[in-house]
Order: C-alpha cells, then structure tokens, then sequence
C-alpha cells in the first residue's frame, strides 16, 4: 500500500493477524489482515511533540492481546435457567453463554474501552448474548426482560464511543450483527428503503448501489451516510445515536435521512408515521432518535436514499493563511444558498500539519512552495472535499466554493489531497490500534457549535487539552451549517492506564460544555457523557426524558445503568465527573453573544 | 384593481367597509378597506357548478355583521375578583372584558368559525383578555392560572383553521398581537433572529428586508414563509401549529425554521438548545412544536433567516396533459438532487380549471390554444412557481424543472401565470368573505401524503367531496419533498349553517385518514382535528403526548378542552367525530405500498 520501511529506527508495530480467538481480535479495529503504520515522517512528528524517543518504541507498554480469551471461569454469568429456557424457546441455537462471544459485545471503541481490554478489566460482562434474526424475537425478549427485571442491552455495529453499549448491569445483550441484517422493502417511488436495524454500513450501501440487478430498479442508490466508523457500523446505532457521516453537510445527519422507526418497548410495538412533514403534534420520530436504547429496541426502520450519481463528483483542496480567514469563507459557503458541499471538512492549524503528513503532500514540491507563498505550517489550514448531486447543481457548489475561497486569500491545492483523504477515511482507526501497543492513545470528542460561538470554544478547549503535556490536539469541522458547524477534536497523547485516559476526557468534555457548546454533535450520550447531559440542557427541559423513560421503560431495563443519564443518582453523576461541574447555562443566547447588526466576527 | 363589472347580473357584493367596532370588523379576513370580488366568468362558473341560479345571489343568505357588536349582558364575564386584582397588578390597563374584545379573540378562520360568528353563537367566550408586553408577565399568568385552575388560551394572529385559538372553556385569553411583537436579537453572523412570539409575518418580513438600515446589517434578509394567511398570522403560530409558508419547498417549513424556543409553563420556564445539530438525546425542540399552547406558552423563538434575493427569482408556469404526468414530473424533479424550487405548486384537473379563469388566463389567446394543443380543460394541470437563491443555484433549478415539464409532455405557459398568483397569493381570503354572504363557503383540509400513495388519496378524497352534491373540489401540492408532497384540498359549497358544514369537514377529514395521508401537514390539530388524532398515530404512540401533558400541564389550565386531544373523554371523541371512525391503522408500509422493484406508478 505504498508503505516505505524507516531509513532510521523502526518500532516493531505488530503486523501479525491475530487469531479470531484472541483479545486482540475483539478489541483491534476491523479486518484482521489489513494493517495501517504511520509512515516516517508522521512517526518522528509524534516522538517531537509528544515528548518520546525511540526508546519508548522499543517496547510494548501495554497486552498486545494475542493470547486465547479465557476467563477461567473467573466471571460466571448469572442467568436463572427458567430464563435460558425461555430465551431457548425464542432463540434456539442463536444464543450464547461463551466468554469470547460475552467479552466481544462488552465494550465499544473509545480507548477508554480498548484500555480496559488490554487491562483485562471486565467491568460489564453480560450473561447472555443473544442473536435475534426477527422483530418478533426482540418483542418478546423486550417484554419478558420488563417483567423479569432483566437489564438488556443491545450491541449493534459496536462503534460507540460514549460506552453506548456497554451492558453495565450485566443481563442480556442482543448482538444484532449477525442475523438481523435484511433489507425489508425496496420503494424506488419514494426513494426509501426498510431495513432491520442490524444491517452493517457496507451491506446497506451494496444493496442500494446494485438496486438495478437486486430489485430490477431503474437505476442504482446511495445511502448517502459514511462515518468514519461505515465499515463497522449498524444503520439502527446511526439512528439511535442521531449520528452522522462525513457526507453530512449534503445529505443530512441520521436525524435527517430517516422516515420511519419501529421500536420494541416494554409498553408494546412503538411504530412512527411515514411522511415527509406533518403538523400532528410533537414528532415522535424525533422523539425515538437520542432514546439510545433506553426506551426500547429499534428494530426496522426506513431511509431516504439517494440516487447514487458518483460521476457527477467534483473534489477540491484549497489551502487558508490562518483559522479566522479559513473558518469565514467556510460559514459564508454555508450562508450562500448555492447548495451544499457533499464533504466538506476543514482543518485547523494543528490538523493541517498532521495531514499534510498523513496525506503525502509533504513529499512533493507543495510543500516549500507553500511556506513561499505565505501559508505557514502551524497557520495555515486546509479545506477539503467533493461535491455532489445533479451535474449542473454539484458544478454550481464547487464554482461558489472556489470563488469564496479565492476571495478569502486560499490557495487550491487540487482535487489530490481530497482523493488521498479519501483513500483513508475508513481506515484510520487501524493507525490507532498499531500505536497504543506502544501505549499512545488516540481519540476524539466532538461538538456543535455555532458561528458566533466558533472562535471561543475553539481558542478555549485547546487550551484545555494542550494544558497537559506532550499532547497533540487537532481539530476540524466536518459537518456544517448555516447556522454553525461541529468541532471535531482529536487528541494524541501517552496515557498511563484506562483511569488516565478517562479523567482526561472528563477535562475536555468539561471544556467543551463551559464554552458553551453542544457536548455532542453525532456521537450521542451513552453513558460516558451522561454526567453532564441535565446540566448542559437544563432541569425542566431534561425532565422530559425521565418521563418518556417512565412511559415506556417503567421497570428501567432498558440499557439501564447510566446511559443519556436516566438512572443515575446526583452522587453517581458527580462521581463519574471527578469533580467537575454539571452545567454551565448557555443555552441563553444572550450569554454567548449579543449582536445588534454589529459584527466583529468577519474582518 | 383592474376588477371590471359585470355585463350580466351582478349580486351586490358588499364592498361597503365594516365600521370598527361591528361583528364584521371581526369575521371578515384582513385590511378593512380591501375588498376582492369575483370576475364574471368565476361567477358563472360557480353558479354552473354549484347549481345556483342568480336567485340565489339576489339577496344575503345570512347575517353580513354590520351591527355594533353587543352582548346585551347575556353572557358576562366570570372571573373573581381576586383573580381580576392580580392580573391587574402585572397588566395595568392591558387588559379588558369588554364584549368586543372578548369576542375578537373567541374564534379562528375556518368556515366555522365565520359561519358561527355570523349566526351570533358565543360557544367559547374568555372571561378576561390580557395583552402581555414581556416574557416576564407570561410567565407570571400562566403559573397563576396553573396554580388556580384558570383556563388558559393564547390567540396570535388568530388565522387557526383547527379551533386552536378557541377558549372553549372560557378563562384567559393572551392576545398577543397588540404588544407582543418586538424583535430581541439580531445575529448576523449566525443568521438568526430572536423575536416575541405575538410579531406578525409582514412585521418580521419588514424588520428583517430592512437590516441594514435597522440593524446596521452588510444585506437584507427574508424570513421564508409565507403562508396564505401571512399578513394576518404571527411567528409564535407558525411554530407551534408546526405551520408552512408556500415557499416551503426551498426554505422549509416552520419547523425546520425554528433554532431555539422559549416557552413559559406551568412548570417553568423551557429553553430549548440553539445549535444547528446535536446527538443529546430526544430532541426538545421537536417535542414542544407542534404543543399548540397545550405544554405552555411560547413566548420568544430564534429562527433561522436567509439572505433577501430577489432579484434571482426564475419565475414559471407548465400545463401537462393529465394529473398522472403533472404527478410524475413533480416527482422527478423533488428527487433529482439538483436543489429546489421556492414556489412550487401543482393544480389538479379540477383547479387548473378553476386557476385559469382567476388568474386571467381565459382572457387571452392562450385559452383556445391549449385545447388545439391536446391540453383539455377538466383534464389538463398547471405547474407554477419560481426559483430562488445564489443566482447560479436558481437557475440550475429552474432549467431542471424546465427539463423535466418538457419530457413529460408540458408546455410552458411562460412566468405570465406565476405573476397572477403572485398578485392573490394573500389576498384569496377577501374573496372567501365577500361568496359567504351569500351562503356560499370555501373552505380547506390539507394532508400530506407519500408519493406512492398520491394518487389513491387524491382520488379518494375527491370521490367523497364530490358526494356532496354541488360542490367544487381543487386540489394542488405546494410543500413538495423527495419523498411526497401535500395535498391540500380547497372546497366551495352553499351550506345550510355551521352544524352542516362541520359534518362535511368531518366527512373529508375521515376521508383523508382512511386514504392513508397524515390528517395535517401544516394547518395543526387544534380542537377540530383532535378526535381523529390518537387513531391516526396509534394509541402508545399517542400515549406520549399525555405524559408530556402531565409533566408540563398536571392540572390541564393551558389550552384546555380538546386541543390536541390531550383532554377528551372516548364519549366527547366519539360524539364529535359525528359517529366516524377514529383511525385505520394506516402507519405501516406493507399495508399501503409493497414494491420489491416493481414501479407501477411512473409509466
């Protein structure tokens, strides 16, 4: 793939597949035999700014994880046999009491999770895991766990980042990859499509992309939705979670891209209207999105799809002096009316100096040339993306943005650094795996913000984060607005253990929230954010969620145990803050700002 | 007005203007000097269709409200005096009890609201109408009112067609209009604008068509909807109602105008979050539009604002062959991903014919020229609208829609016909008054509805419509998206009183539910749709509303008496659906559409 092997010391990254039975294939990214390794150069910008030599490459500082898993019958499940029996009934064979199959549905992908692993910390092993391939199943199961007082959680494409689907009180978890991943109905009238909730990211899209042959449709579809976690995710977690791919900013988020959810709760079948609008009350699909498995099991739900028109691609890449020029032209792309970018990402200083790493373009001429003409590294900062959509409409969104970027003193870079993004954006998360056995960590934490508030939560949660040492922060906008924009962080730096890395995270979530942003733009709550959700959204406001949570889970076993907050007593709260507050009331758009026609943001 | 009279009969039309203090000062639509009538041709038409003869326009069918309004103390105010002290102490003089003030705020604008008006029935009079100036004194009232058991309404722009205005059990009514109507905040960087929920359409428009003038803004800006009722409606009733504009196609409707909302309730204040995007759980701001004033009272809302553009707008007009061409072409062009039309309106066979003569069309050459052609009357669909935004976005929609009406077999009609819309667009309801004298009602039901569903339901409903003898049925779409449209139904009949028209509405509202189509895309529920909406959504679905009805509203004081359905008993539903069914389960796919592929509607 390109790699070059290091002129200098190499570390010894672990590029052995490991075995399907072994730790490491439940807590390493993706397919065993495709490794990532960062290149040379990547490698010598990591040691410099995180402090580190070659020594600390000479060893692995934490479990590789090639052995078996084995508990040695170290954490029995608990499960009365009247229940086996009866999910027997249900289940037949699809279920299981194995620790491999206990242990790979325990944890998702935050490196809180993958630390825990390496640590052999089995903090949420559930007692059964189940395999259901109907929506009748999980009906049944639902309602038997209600009455049983059986905690029951669900592991869809295990890519949660906010211990989403962590079965913390252990009970039941529903894995719904294996079976429970059909298309239901095709309707190339509405261009929507139903599908089980368990359906991976790449299965759905197949499906849409070879509609012609599979459904005799009279052309082929997209699902328009790629997060960085596609290939290891479930179309149900986007929705539950209000998720978003990097396509967002033309067709839409999760939210956005569904028409039609069915639930099962302990109150019965919850199913949603189907319409494209209507005025009939409060949107109960809006309603069911953000639930995250507290208020029931999604199970079916229909999506928008889109026709899939690749050819109509136009990428770009333009280069900015600084944060303050790149991020004006970027909302004035958005306030323009001219359509929207399909991607459209755009890095600050800190991000445009990894990528331009990352992405080769420090092995060719740009590189000096750049410094010459005024875009300095650790200023400059790089926009890139494609658009897409009808011929003439996919042209008329690239035209603007080269216009507006010209006149915000950028520089096109071509469509090359855009392919080369491309050809890494699902495979990053392999890098992170090959550089934590050296114990560097790598994760994100994301939010939305609007224009006026940018600059700030920007300026301040860098702060934050570049307040501990030898640690790299960088950061960009992937899905943007009119109105405003998320800011994506990610962070580098070398953690001691699991406990390190979470009370790091608890210092810029913190950050995040004081500055008065949304503590999540995609990702959801889950359990890891749940601290701070009443007090990011207010008393009487998240009072909401506690009684939707008592219509329809009264028994609270629906992910119980912390998830968006639900069950968690004010001491547990300010335990799993460390300390930190719980809300910084600004939500008032008087405290953020105060324009009366004055604007000091532009020029 | 280019009105010419007649060479016929002629009724006398009252064109007399109704002194302020008359009955007719407050049934009649709007400016009180603004008079519309109908051309010569429309009244023949009408005559013909509804099987009048000019007898029946020789004198008034029923009362034209020219008296001074007078109650003659026959229903006096009831309200305590300790009560009557309090709101004293937070209004000053804002506040009356004077019949005619009462009576402005009793009804809405649905048929039967006029016709009642004009039949002097006094169903739903308040005991005491309050003029709120500041959040502050809203607040106050409704935790009074919460604290002892007084009924609370709210009329905004009073334009409701659902009874949502309606103080059915008498109490409070906060008239909004008078002293309500500030802007707070203007953001020009994030382009948004905080008003007081009482402001009107065209008072927003203007503050925000003028901001660099009053704010000091770069440009001017455009709100974005403007529904029919636009001059005679207010931004709090845009979103609570879940309201659209008929540029709705390219702005959005209400609910995707909304940023941020403040309501007070009689358990506090709420205000929802303001970012463009968040995954933080169920979505606040979709769980209170659509409330009606039934959780509280809005009282301040941010919305969305757009750059005013105008001189972009591509201006057209198509007639197809049939409605089935009209149909497909809407539909080719909603999911073409070449961005979207402002105005966008599509006239079934019924209206066309009717369009045609009101904006003028039969008085050119063009008439003769469309039947020469293959477009025949009571067959042939008018397509109207125009394109806004960045110039070059306009225009690619435009030469799409252009595009698509040409392969479908339309022909332009040029932007002449736009134009004449344009001239009546908030102006038809003066019409409306000025038949009603004579017994003659025009009233509407509007839905929304997937396009594989489209045609049944526009079939389905005329059908029933068409029963009732002597009646005229138009039908369009206006709020158009990739996955459906609505259908708004528009009726003219000679009605006996008020009890005969509601169980004609009552006959199409079945008629719509049974089809399959949401029962409101944008008019509400208010109290006149309420019986059918827990059938329509599905009783646990429905369940949700009540436990948000608990938590917000425990003892039922804010907008008591049906609205929403939150309050009736299965007896009260029963009796005023007039003995129709309640709902028929037509939420799930497989019951309405089964496509696996097959495409039997396009072709």
């Amino acid at each position: 793939m390109g790699y070059k092997p290091y002129k200098g010391f190499e570390p010894k990254w672990v590029i052995t597949p490991a075995a399907s039975d072994s730790y490491r294939s439940i807590f390493r990214w993706g397919d065993p035999d495709f490794f990532k390794l960062p290149k040379e150069s990547l490698y010598r910008m990591m040691k410099d700014r995180l402090g580190l030599s070659d020594d600390a490459f000479c060893s692995y500082a934490m479990d590789t994880g090639f052995a078996r898993v084995d508990l040695h019958g170290q954490y029995p499940p608990h499960m009365a046999d009247e229940h086996l029996d009866y999910f027997r009934s249900i289940y037949g064979h699809d279920m299981s009491q194995l620790d491999y199959d206990r242990l790979s549905v325990m944890y998702g992908q935050t490196c809180y999770d993958l630390l825990r692993l390496r640590e052999h910390k089995y903090d949420s092993l559930p007692d059964v895991v189940l395999y259901p391939s109907s929506s009748d199943q999980i009906q049944k199961t639902v309602t038997y766990c209600a009455a049983h007082n059986i905690p029951l959680y669900v592991y869809g494409g295990g890519s949660s980042v906010t211990r989403g689907v962590e079965p913390v009180k252990g009970g039941v978890s529903l894995d719904m990859r294996r079976k429970f991943n059909k298309v239901l109905y095709f309707n190339e009238v509405d261009q929507t499509v139903t599908v089980q909730a368990g359906i991976s990211g790449p299965e759905f899209e197949h499906h849409l992309n070879n509609a012609v042959k599979e459904y005799g449709a009279k052309r082929a579809y997209t699902c328009g939705h790629f997060p960085q976690s596609f290939e290891y995710s479930s179309v149900g977690g986007w929705v539950v979670t209000r998720g978003a791919g990097q396509n967002s900013t033309y067709y839409g988020c999760a939210a956005d891209l569904v028409v039609q959810q069915k639930y099962a709760t302990p109150r019965g079948e919850v199913l949603t209207s189907h319409y494209p609008r209507e005025a009939t009350g409060p949107n109960l699909n809006q309603i069911m999105m953000g639930s995250e498995g507290t208020f029931g099991v999604l199970t079916e739900v229909t999506m928008k799809v889109y026709r899939y028109m690749p050819e109509n691609r136009k990428r770009y890449s333009f280069i900015f002096r600084n944060w303050h020029d790149a991020m004006s032209a970027a909302r004035e792309i958005m306030q323009r009316e001219c359509g929207f970018s399909s991607v459209f990402r755009l890095s600050d200083e800190e991000e445009t100096n990894m990528m331009l790493r990352l992405y080769n373009v420090d092995d060719t001429p740009l590189q000096p040339m750049l410094e010459k003409l005024g875009y300095q590294d650790m200023q400059r900062c790089l926009l890139l993306g494609f658009t897409e959509g009808e011929k003439g409409y996919s042209k008329n969104v690239y035209k603007n943005i080269r216009k507006i970027c010209h006149a915000y003193g950028a520089m096109s870079l071509t469509g090359y650094v855009c392919r080369s993004w491309e050809k890494g954006r699902f495979n990053d998360p392999y890098l992170r795996d090959t550089i934590m056995d050296f114990g560097v960590c790598v994760d994100t934490l994301e939010c939305c913000v609007n224009w006026s508030n940018m600059e700030k939560v920007h300026r301040e949660v860098r702060k934050i984060c570049h307040e501990r040492p030898n640690t790299i922060v960088t950061t960009h906008m992937s899905h943007c607005y009119p109105q405003g924009a998320n800011l994506y962080f990610i962070f580098l730096t070398k953690v001691e253990d699991s406990a390190d890395f979470k009370r790091f995270l608890n210092t810029i979530l913190d950050a995040i929230q004081r500055s008065g942003a949304a503590i999540s733009h995609h990702h959801g709550i889950g359990k890891m954010f749940a601290p701070w959700i009443e007090g990011s959204l207010g008393e009487t406001e998240y009072g909401v969620f506690k009684v939707l949570k008592d219509y329809f889970d009264p028994n609270y076993t629906m992910n119980p145990g912390g998830t968006i907050g639900l069950d968690l007593s004010e001491e547990e709260k300010r335990k799993l803050r460390n300390g930190y507050h719980d809300g910084y009331n600004t939500k008032a758009w008087d405290d953020v700002i105060h324009y009366h026609g004055k604007d000091d943001f532009l020029e």
